[in-house]
């Protein structure tokens, strides 16, 4: 068991990496960022950092030398620099949950094998391999990049009349073609499980995307109690299968049977703290950051009680500037990551709020 | 106003420099910590720091230099080092504020001016002036330095029987002779005051002091509105006579008059964030070290609403080493500070419980 005092390293300086290094301050943890980036926001908050490239095995380990246990805030750690910092000390969540969720592939295989329901997908090494997956999928459907595609990148639809070699050519290299999943709406599961297998999720959220991107969050998500327990039961099957330490989050689409009942498809896990977690810093007794740094460092996983319905919305470039209005606005939970430029699709922020529970009768509460 | 991306200066490393700092990282705001001592907490979490001593003039005029807004987390900040960085840019609280809380005598008379009940009190210079403050209080009586003191340091007891020129020579310099006050119990106000002058007070604490340390506070204190909305009234009191920028801490006593009615007296103010206001880390919307951060930047207060009744239990000296027992209690917010050595009387973390009101019907709730 890590011990206060302890320096926790973290892979990644962006605005998760920043608030991991927050909630281990809480804990009186010391935090060391290592980061390609000069600019990162994480590096204002930590003990230390080093800048170097995730591939530099010589920075890598006087980095691992000088930390506890190692953690990321991003799922494309480079697999061999994954496993150089294995070979040197705790690394968590492990080499296995980053192997998974690299590859949309070995992803949605890891699913169908553990008998969750996912879209129709069909792996595609090249145009012709394209138009045989289409054949079998049909059409409208999505072809991604196994690799490093997040918040809409490295995707391209597939529609009625697209030209398939050009739509292959537009992205290249091993992708997937996924069959469009007609959903209802889309949640997530964030859960964490610790080193000796203990779990706890939070209620199950409700996301909105604008242009691939989160936009809100609500919680809890509209769901019958059967589904919201069958959804955080999927990410505790997930979980328990990768033998996993750390905060998961699962996404998933609930979707309507040829019975029109509601179905859970999962979409895509990540191994990290995330985006649709945010709401936990001020909605819930334990953050979401807190819960992983807990997992990570052994120690026994905190209460997800939530406060009251939240909202969670996510400052999105140019929406920054909007900073001054949501501070006057009483009860708003304002969050700035300390980013310099507002480029579009940037995260520059996030904003909470708490509606609590009804109260009892007077006199009940203190 | 100050603009997200800013750094806050704060004089001192310790707990509250460090709350403060991680307080201002949510906001998007970077710190510099101005501390003579290299193993200050508040460093680990900050930008950039400035190690030197409080009266070294031109480590202070580069501090100044590199930063928006000036604040401190203890009140004893030396008065010309205060006057030199107010004339090198906005230090909040002000040098009236420093004023009068450094000074026993000075904050009792400020006090009594305002038409508030205070213990009976008499400036003490020399033994033989300890002599006429006794004949005037009577005893028991406290004897208290004028500057410098905290935690008990810096008292003596005047009893029956009691040397009045040893009392004295224990202390020595100018001090204030305190009558004893028979209180039923200790609160305290957490408030802020806006550049503006907008007022916003979380609810009233009750606190219980083990060897003059604060050991656990509870809110809300047991206490009628009346009595409670008279507390904070008194507190809005001493703000707007100070022209108060940023969050002050005002310490009651509670006591009976003559007709046993209870009756409120002044004991001492903080010019700063205050322990007894940790518990709003994880109990209100807002944090006292957001909320002190907002303050000072110019920005608007935001809500002091808590999330159900709340106790807070100081972690001092060896209490720290039931870190993994709070850990493991389900709802305990566990803060750690990160400060090496546990020697007695250091305050070494906190943990926080929230009970959530009672919840209304089934269904009223999310």
């Amino acid at each position: 068991m890590i011990e206060p005092g302890a320096t926790i390293g973290i892979l990644g300086g962006g605005q998760l990496g920043r608030m991991l290094a927050l909630a281990a301050a809480r804990l009186g943890l010391k935090s060391h960022i290592y980061t390609p980036e000069a600019d990162s926001p994480a590096i204002q908050v930590a003990a230390g950092h080093t800048l170097a490239k995730y591939e530099d095995l010589a920075a890598l380990s006087a980095f691992a030398a000088t930390v506890a246990v190692v953690t990321y805030e991003f799922e494309n750690v480079p697999a061999p620099s994954a496993a150089f910092l294995s070979a040197r000390g705790l690394v968590y969540p492990d080499a296995r949950a980053l192997g998974v969720s690299q590859d949309r592939l070995t992803e949605k295989t890891f699913m169908a094998e553990l008998g969750l329901a996912t879209a129709p997908f069909c792996a595609v090494d090249d145009a012709g391999g394209l138009a045989r997956a289409v054949a079998q999928i049909g059409r409208p459907a999505i072809l991604k990049t196994r690799r490093l595609g997040y918040d809409g990148k490295g995707q391209a639809s597939v529609r009625e009349g697209s030209d398939l070699a050009s739509v292959f050519r537009s992205l290249g290299g091993p992708c997937i073609l996924e069959g469009m999943v007609n959903f209802e709406r889309e949640i997530s599961v964030i859960a964490a499980r610790g080193r000796n297998g203990d779990f706890a999720a939070y209620d199950v959220g409700e996301n909105e995307h604008v242009q691939h991107i989160l936009s809100r969050t609500m919680v809890p998500a509209r769901l019958s109690p059967p589904i919201a327990a069958a959804a955080i039961g999927i990410a505790r099957t997930i979980a328990d299968a990768l033998d996993y330490v750390g905060v998961i989050a699962v996404e998933l689409f609930v979707a309507r049977d040829a019975a029109n009942q509601p179905v859970l498809i999962v979409n895509e896990i990540a191994p990290r703290v995330h985006n649709s977690g945010h709401w936990t810093l001020d909605g819930a007794l334990t953050s979401q950051f807190e819960q992983h740094i807990r997992a990570i460092c052994g120690w026994p996983l905190g209460s997800t009680t939530r406060h009251g319905r939240v909202e969670m919305r996510n400052l999105i470039g140019q929406d920054i500037d909007l900073w001054p209005e949501f501070l006057a606005q009483s009860g708003a939970c304002v969050h700035l990551y300390g980013k310099g430029e507002a480029r579009p699709g940037r995260k520059m922020g996030h904003v909470t709020w708490i509606v609590p529970p009804r109260q009892g009768p007077p006199g009940q509460d203190g």
